[in-house]
């Protein structure tokens, strides 16, 4: 990618802004980001039960391991236990049942998956004795983002000690604005643990993000493990600085969990140094490192050879592949390379063509839709 | 305390070089930090069971979260599944079995409390099938240590996926050199979030620190509720940046559990002008807000109201009642605080001693051990 620090960041929110006036807005409590396609709010103030119970009929484990996730955000200070007291005083508090509906069972996690929702919040039917706030969805997509609104409404009044949901009643329509939004996490130029790769996917779903574009590997190391080719994390800053396949499989289900797609990126062929630490042949020569060697079937047979350990690990349909910086001063100066492209009769510029479409053509083999960035789209 | 930015680290190792080359060892896996008091280490290669189980005929709390807490940091990679197959292969790892046993049942966690202990990881015994690791502490906080000790010894091999310990047999008896190994955080200036607060005593214990020295309140905020008087908080940065005495009690057993005792700070007179949006009587006047009034009765009231609250919080036997960087010219140019002084035939330095004494006393007349910053020692 363009620069050695970037940690690209790209972010789509849904905002909308209808008809509401943002200065009164924003004077206003409570907040939500981004701000849903269509709502309207009212004038009650609701307490929210800690002891918010799910009323959901459907079997995913992502809806249920969300609704703990979220109820312990919104109860992260310890509020007024109930106590036995409670039973006798009747229910005390406004909202107490969270229900839950998801139309269909389908939890495959595609590109343009649908995440809307409704979500309605209501002061207590005067008919009924217990206190009910709905989301509505299509897919367990959509409840995880409505999850995310409601926790965003409930807010922790510290004088009483309880959780509040102000504004209500509150009904809100939302879906996004943009099927693709996300943040780039380059693993290449700077290790991150597992465990701190997970903290950043829980804060993009904070934020509605939906895609973690994973830049694994670059020309400083090569952190993932690749069965297929198994010398090319040596290519790592330390062997302490890796990924196993079965990390990156964490990753994906940690992130399957969230709404948010996993796409890889190996970026080719300029920034691919590492490669060669464990395949010193992808090198043009032990003295000019890079780009690949273009000229050697080994270097495609390597790309490939990634390519289908990636789509084993990775069900996100786009994989990416770089494409940019390529500086192709490497491939003239070294002699079997430059002999290479005089035998194919092509400049260093038909040569780069050539590698950008045939890596492309694997992703395509891999049924998967390879993405490039905008540098190296080819006239 | 002495300068705005300050996270004032205090850290005593336990080092002790003994006869061992640094030279070599710093070469050489796995590393122990701090070195312990004694140990001896061998030449051979134990891995240790994914399913590795604890042995422990206690019952305290404190030992079973913490192996659960370090078998989870263990094994925080994936490691190769056992399997069925595994059952018909008999046990394959060398140390399947962690024993802890503590002497004493009591759980106090006082200043001085003894966290010595023994860590043997030996080969597997011929005569038995059942790899064993042996933890031995006189209480659980030397339990928690000497888990610590082993989880450094455990390390991720990339190339084979099971955790290995280097370097077997281990033989370690170790001890604190020092009985405070402290850390400040002071969220006076910076309000910092429970669960920031929980993730800094988590690396403490992982450093085998055992004091936080929470520097609370300062002039800018107070963010801690004390109910003896309610509107202190509202010298709080915000309605947000708070913590409530649950909060606080949270944090308490939360530090309880890795062995870290909680040192609560409140810095009188001079860094406390955030106490005055409360209760402006405490400010010599509204032009001229710190130090404390020392010439009103309600500025005792509150500091023995707000020693008696922290007592009921934290059991740590030392409270920091600061004392540094005290400007008196409030006092001076206040005329009724100037009267006082001269009703006492006091100077202004009189009148700090003054105040500072009779804070220590209230400290030790709630049975508190007090401390004060070096630069408030009267002599």
């Amino acid at each position: 990618t363009a620069t050695p620090a970037a940690a690209f960041f790209l972010l789509l929110t849904t905002a909308t802004l209808l008809s509401i006036s943002i200065a009164s807005y924003a004077d206003s409590l409570p907040y939500i980001w981004p701000l849903p396609a269509f709502f309207t709010s009212g004038n009650a103030t609701l307490s929210v039960d800690p002891d918010l119970s799910l009323s959901y009929s459907g079997n995913s484990a992502i809806v249920y391991d969300a609704f703990q996730r979220y109820k312990s955000l919104i109860f992260k200070h310890a509020t007024r236990a109930p106590g036995p007291s409670r039973l006798l005083r009747g229910p005390s508090f406004d909202v107490s049942v969270l229900q839950i509906v998801v139309n269909s069972t389908n939890e495959e996690l595609q590109f343009g998956v649908d995440e809307s929702y409704t979500l309605r919040i209501d002061k207590r039917d005067s008919g009924s004795i217990v206190g009910a706030a709905t989301i509505e969805a299509k897919t367990v997509y959509g409840a995880l983002r409505a999850l995310e609104t409601f926790s965003q409404l409930c807010t922790f009044d510290y004088g009483l000690k309880t959780v509040q949901i102000y504004k209500a009643s509150w009904y809100i329509q939302d879906e996004p604005r943009f099927a693709y939004r996300g943040l780039l996490l380059d693993t290449g130029r700077h290790y991150l643990p597992v465990d701190v790769i997970k903290q950043i996917i829980d804060s993009m779903s904070y934020a509605k993000l939906n895609v973690l574009h994973w830049h694994i590997v670059d020309e400083q190391s090569f952190p993932l493990e690749t069965p297929t080719y198994p010398y090319l994390w040596k290519g790592a800053f330390s062997k302490w600085e890796r990924y196993t396949v079965e990390d990156a499989y964490d990753i994906v289900n940690f992130a399957k969990k969230r709404g948010v797609h996993v796409m890889p990126e190996i970026d080719v062929p300029g920034h691919a140094e590492s490669w060669g630490v464990g395949y010193p042949d992808l090198w043009p020569s032990s003295s000019c490192k890079e780009p690949l060697d273009v000229s050697k079937n080994v270097t495609f047979d390597v790309i490939s050879g990634i390519l289908s350990d990636l789509k084993r690990i990775f069900p996100f349909e786009l994989v990416h592949l770089g494409g940019d910086e390529v500086n192709t001063d490497c491939w003239e100066s070294t002699p079997h390379v430059k002999q290479w492209l005089k035998d194919h009769n092509m400049t260093p510029k038909d040569a780069y063509q050539y590698f950008v479409l045939r890596a492309q053509e694997m992703a395509i083999s891999n049924n998967r839709i390879p993405v490039n960035w905008y540098v190296s789209s080819l006239k």
